[in-house]
C-alpha cells in the first residue's frame, strides 16, 4: 500500500521567525519528520497551503476534500491545525469517500522542545493503515470518529 | 481501553554516560516520551530490566512473555532492541495469547538527534489499538506479522 | 571568582504555551541551561521579572541597575531581550559601576530548534571573566561597547 | 579580527551510526553549530582528521601545532577530545606561538540531549577574543592555563 500525507499547516508546522519574533509558516517540517521516521512504507507527501486552522475558510476545506477525492491511495493522513480539525473532518466525513482518512496535528510545534508532533505523525500513520474506511481524528493517543469528537480548548485535549 | 507498555531497553532507551563515553542504560526515556505525547489514553507502563537485545537470553524473553500473559490489558506495546526483536516476537507469537501485541524500537536512541523513537512509539500505540489479536512488529512505518519479518542489518531496516 | 547571572526574560526565555499557542514567559530555562553547561565556576542566578524587552520600562531598567549595584560579584551576565538591550546597556554604562557587565540574549528561544541561546550564554560567561570592567553587549560572536552598538532589526544582527 | 577554529574530533563531534550502534565520526557538527550561533564575527573553520583524543598520536598533535603556526589569525579555538586535551595544550604551550589559543570540547556529544558542546563553543570563542596570547583550556565555564590543568576523569570535570 501507499499512504498519502496532506500538509495543511497548523501548530505542527509553525515556524519561529527570528526577525519578527512570531510563529508563522515557512518550509514544512514534514520532509524532515518523514526522513527521521526511516520509512520503507511508500508515502506521497502533498503540500497544500500552510494555514493556521483558525484562518481556514470553506474554500480551504473544499481543497482538502478535493485532494482526498483525487488521491489514488486508500489511506490518507492529514496534518491539520487542532482548532478547526473537527470542522474539516466533518466536511470529509459527509463526503463518504470510502477511504481511510486520519486527521492529526500537534499542540506544540515540531520545532519546539517537548513537541507531540512526531508522536502524532507516527500514531496517525499507524491507524491509517489499520482502520477501515472512514474519517477519524487521531490525537492524544486516541482515535475518534469524525462526528464524535470535539476539542476541549481549556484543557488542550480532544474528547468524545 | 487501557494500553500496557513494556519497556525492555534496546536502542530506544540507550543513554550516553559522560564519564565513560559509552551508551548504556540508566532511567528509561519512556515516562518523558509518554508525557510529551499528551495522552488521554490510559497507559500502564511496566519496566522490565533494560537490556541491549543482543544480550537477551531465553529467560529474558520468558519474562516478557510472562508479563504479556499476566497483563489485564488486551493491547500491549513492547519497546525492544531491534537486533533480536524477531526472536522475542516468535516466543510471543507461538504462545497465542489472544491479545494484540506490538513490538517496536528505534534505530537511533530517543536522546540523540533525528531519533525515530518517538515516531515509532506513536506508530506502535496506534496500531496496537486498531489491529486484531496477534503479535506484530511495527518498524519503518510498516506492520509485519511475527513470523514474516526479519531485520536487514546491512540496510538497517525491517522487511518481510 | 563568582559570576552573577541576571535573568530578565527576552527571546532567550520565551516559552510556548500549548493552550494559547502564544510565546510568553513561564519558568526560566536558565537553570536547565546552566546545569547542561556542567559548570564548576560558581554562579549566582538572580531571577528578575521575565519581560519582553519591548515591554521594559524605566523602572525595569532601574531594577536591573540596582541588582548590578547590589551584587557582590565583579562579573555579571545579563540575559535580556534584544530589542532594547542597547537601552539597558546605556543605563548601566552611564552608572560606571566598576564591574564587568555583559548583556546577551537570543534571536531564537532556548526551547526552539537551532536556538543561539546556549551559545550566547557560553559566549557571555566567557567574556565576562576575561574583559576589564565596563558594560558590553555580546551577540553574534562579537563584543560591543555599550555606547557603540545598535541592533539592525531588518538583518537581525547587532553591529557597531 | 578573524578567528580560526580547528576541528579535531573528540566527544563534541561524535556521531551515532544507526547501522553499527556505535559512536564514531562522520561529518563534523561545527558548520551547523556555527550557523546556529548567528555569527557576524569572521570565522575560518579548518577541518583536521576527526579523532577520539585517546587515539591521538604525537604526529596528530604536531599537525595541530603546524596548523596553529601556519594560521594568519591571532585567535584560535581548537575543538578537542577531553581525555588528552591537556597533552595537546602542552605541545602548543611549549611552542610559545604568541597567539591566543583556546582548547575546548564536550562531555556530551553535540547531537545528544543536554550536550554542553554549544555552550563550550560559545565560551571558547568568547575567551579567545578577550584573553592575551597564550594557550588555555576552557571547560566547565572556567579558563585554565595549559600547564595548570588536569581532567578529573572520575568526576568528569577539569580542575587546576
Amino acid at each position: 500500500m501507499t499512504l498519502r500525507i496532506l500538509a495543511t499547516g497548523g501548530t505542527f508546522d509553525k515556524h519561529y521567525d527570528p526577525l519578527t519574533g512570531q510563529l508563522g509558516f515557512a518550509d514544512s517540517h514534514l520532509p524532515q519528520a518523514l526522513s527521521r521516521a526511516r520509512l520503507t512504507l511508500p508515502v506521497e507527501l502533498e503540500m497544500l497551503p500552510l494555514l493556521d486552522s483558525l484562518d481556514m475558510q470553506d474554500t480551504d476545506r473544499q481543497r482538502v476534500l478535493a485532494s482526498c477525492r483525487a488521491a489514488s491511495e486508500d489511506a490518507i493522513v492529514i496534518i491539520h491545525g487542532t482548532d478547526t480539525m473537527r470542522e474539516t473532518a466533518e466536511v470529509l466525513g459527509q463526503a463518504q469517500l470510502l477511504k481511510t482518512i486520519v486527521l492529526t496535528g500537534a499542540m506544540i510545534p515540531y520545532e519546539i522542545a517537548n513537541s507531540d508532533a512526531l508522536f502524532n505523525l507516527g500514531f496517525a500513520i499507524g491507524v491509517a493503515q489499520a482502520l477501515p474506511a472512514g474519517v477519524h481524528v487521531a490525537m492524544n493517543g486516541k482515535v475518534f470518529a469524525w462526528d464524535q469528537v470535539r476539542k476541549n480548548r481549556a484543557a488542550g485535549i480532544f474528547e468524545a
